[in-house]
């Protein structure tokens, strides 16, 4: 009995639309092996993506064909809107061998389709796509052209339909409790990893309606020292301690969406630059919200935060946001959007960004954040939450 | 202030065994991008690999070199034994750009090094080096020979130390109660939700002493006839029945060191068939542990599995465990030893091994795993949890 989170004819509509793509990029196949993308054209949703496992696409073939691992086909009979034929699993001898390659078999089926000679789009700047892959696609289909397609669902995936727009809205509701609990619970004296495991605990828990899941990136949470750099998280003989900064990089998920927020929590009185970066982080992020609407740049964007910033003696060199939504670990983000200077996407309705101008300094960080959605008339943030720096003593 | 979980001197013997392999396969220089290997001979511990980072080891270089995104070099700075001049940051543009690829960063670093005429390892398969780094790799360096090390680091890592040993120790004491949890908190009427909250939040809190971490693999906890399938976990909006069966296939994670076990659980009275699998499992569970000793191959180690499956009408036609250790999402397995027909590796002390028939059958499955520690003398259970399907009424 399945039960999928949208109806048939939005997936239709996406494959209609990688197709329109695929057409305009003169592919006639697309290999997708990206777990998001997998489970974007086809539903598919399982914890397998640690084998190679993938979706075709075929520019004369109607529905997507789904292979993975044998014992993984009865996870895609009961979560993606594959008709029986559009599955195809293979032996269990393919995983992890030193001998045969999950790739041959994937080059039979594309041959099986008549597909040998076609022009094949391939995710080749993807985790998921490892070289040796390539090799084996190359080795086993010489008449094919392999052609570079990374990305290209990915953009297709960038703009969100209303029915995914209402699940990142419940992945929303997820991560203001999920931050409530984080802000709630640092305290002097609190183990760190008691309060991330509150953190987790909210995650899954989600509301009273709806379950959260695994987001695609585990609470980034570090404290004191760790916070001067990125992505380190809580220690885990550590407790809290009086004059930490702690920095709070927290997702809710829905259904593999996610709302993403990042907060910052000092325990004591703040040192007064610390107040004084989160007084200009503050206010250059909403002067930057209110710029947004449909037709600016991802790097004019970029240029008002950056002028916001203007004469206050803080900088921030690296990107300031990126779009996200459906997605697997090791990330939330779509790898399309970028706001910083270079990237001349146009925001287009329906796009959802997370605007997080992340500060590390030598000595601690500070991070204030906002995921936003683009719509007809400007922008919405999507997440309810006081911007400030959270003192607690 | 650096606080590592090893000594410098077992990072430097992990170096020298993976240089002695390096010689033996003739290569001079060898790139390493999996996240568990690069933890494995730096101490890097970051939730950064979503970009490209990585580690390069030379014959003629004393310690590695890490690269990785700027932002996250104080993480290096912070989490690795490695001195400043072997901590080497690339510049934001580098993140997800379609005109530059961090793989010219890389080759410029080796070209820096005098290597780039050298034989060059890479890891081919895997999921952090994709076709499109190899492809930059080969454009940027073509009086270089590159050749295929896939798993060079893993084999080397399959044969754990004593310290690395009681890491795997602390993480089986978490995995206790995390199962515990699973098992007392899953009941009628409950959200799956709630269930898999407790449970994450238990792998986290840890024990009194320490806490654990997020292990490589999310909780795998499907219900009813998700159970008929592998890689499947809750279902977000049920609650349990009555008639369900519940699998769980759950970890402790300590310093990123697994222990994992699977159970199962049925809510109410278990159908005679189920009790029939359970028993056989149990008992061909605990005749091949009694079996394993150094110096078996891991294909006898199945062949004496499925001897005890004969006539019982139970078959299980995939690989029935791996050696597992060090990891990071997606998978907690080392991609070494497999517990399966064809696989030669003779078995040696200080392996750790997940041996886990699990059986997915039309209706529902069934899963009774041990994970185990190879020792002198033969093999060691390295977690106490009952062998039984476990019937709440």
């Amino acid at each position: 009995m399945k039960k999928l989170p949208f109806r048939v004819e939005e997936y239709e509509e996406r494959v209609r639309k990688v197709k329109e793509r695929m057409d305009a990029a003169g592919l006639e196949v697309l290999l997708v092996v990206d777990t998001a993308n997998m489970n974007y054209l086809t539903g598919y949703d399982g914890w397998s993506f640690y084998v190679h496992q993938g979706v075709l696409v075929g520019l004369d073939s109607e529905q997507p064909i789904w292979y993975g691992r044998e014992q993984d086909s009865n996870g895609a009979r009961l979560t993606t809107w594959l008709d029986e034929e559009s599955i195809k699993g293979y032996r269990d001898e393919y995983v992890q061998s030193r001998y045969m390659h999950t790739m041959s078999f994937v080059a039979g089926l594309i041959r099986e389709r008549g597909w040998e000679e076609k022009r094949i789009g391939l995710e080749m700047d993807n985790y998921w796509f490892s070289a040796r892959c390539f090799q084996v696609l190359q080795e086993q289909l010489p008449d094919a052209t392999l052609l570079d397609a990374t990305n290209c669902v990915n953009w297709v995936k960038t703009i969100k339909s209303p029915a995914e727009i209402a699940f990142i809205r419940e992945a929303a509701r997820i991560c203001e409790r999920v931050m409530k609990v984080a802000v709630e619970t640092i305290a002097e004296g609190v183990w760190e990893k008691d309060a991330t495991a509150s953190v987790v605990q909210a995650q899954i828990a989600g509301t009273e309606e709806y379950g959260g899941e695994c987001p695609a990136i585990f609470p980034i949470m570090p404290s004191a020292e760790r916070t001067s750099t990125a992505h380190l998280t809580f220690d885990p003989e550590r407790r809290y301690q009086n004059g930490d900064v702690v920095l709070l990089e927290l997702a809710g998920c829905r259904r593999r969406y996610h709302a993403p927020l990042s907060r910052t929590v000092f325990l004591g009185k703040a040192p007064e630059d610390l107040k004084k970066i989160a007084a200009v982080v503050v206010r250059g992020l909403n002067q930057t919200l209110e710029f947004i609407e449909p037709g600016v740049t991802a790097e004019e964007v970029e240029a008002r935060w950056r002028h916001s910033l203007k004469g206050t003696g803080v900088e921030k060199p690296s990107r300031v946001g990126y779009s996200f939504g459906l997605n697997y670990v090791p990330d939330w983000g779509e790898r399309t959007v970028s706001l910083r200077p270079g990237d001349k996407t146009i925001l287009k309705p329906g796009m959802t960004i997370h605007f997080m101008p992340g500060i590390w300094l030598e000595e601690y960080g500070f991070e204030c954040s906002e995921p936003f959605l683009v719509t007809e008339a400007g922008s919405e943030k999507l997440i309810e939450f006081p911007q400030q720096l959270f003192e607690k003593s």
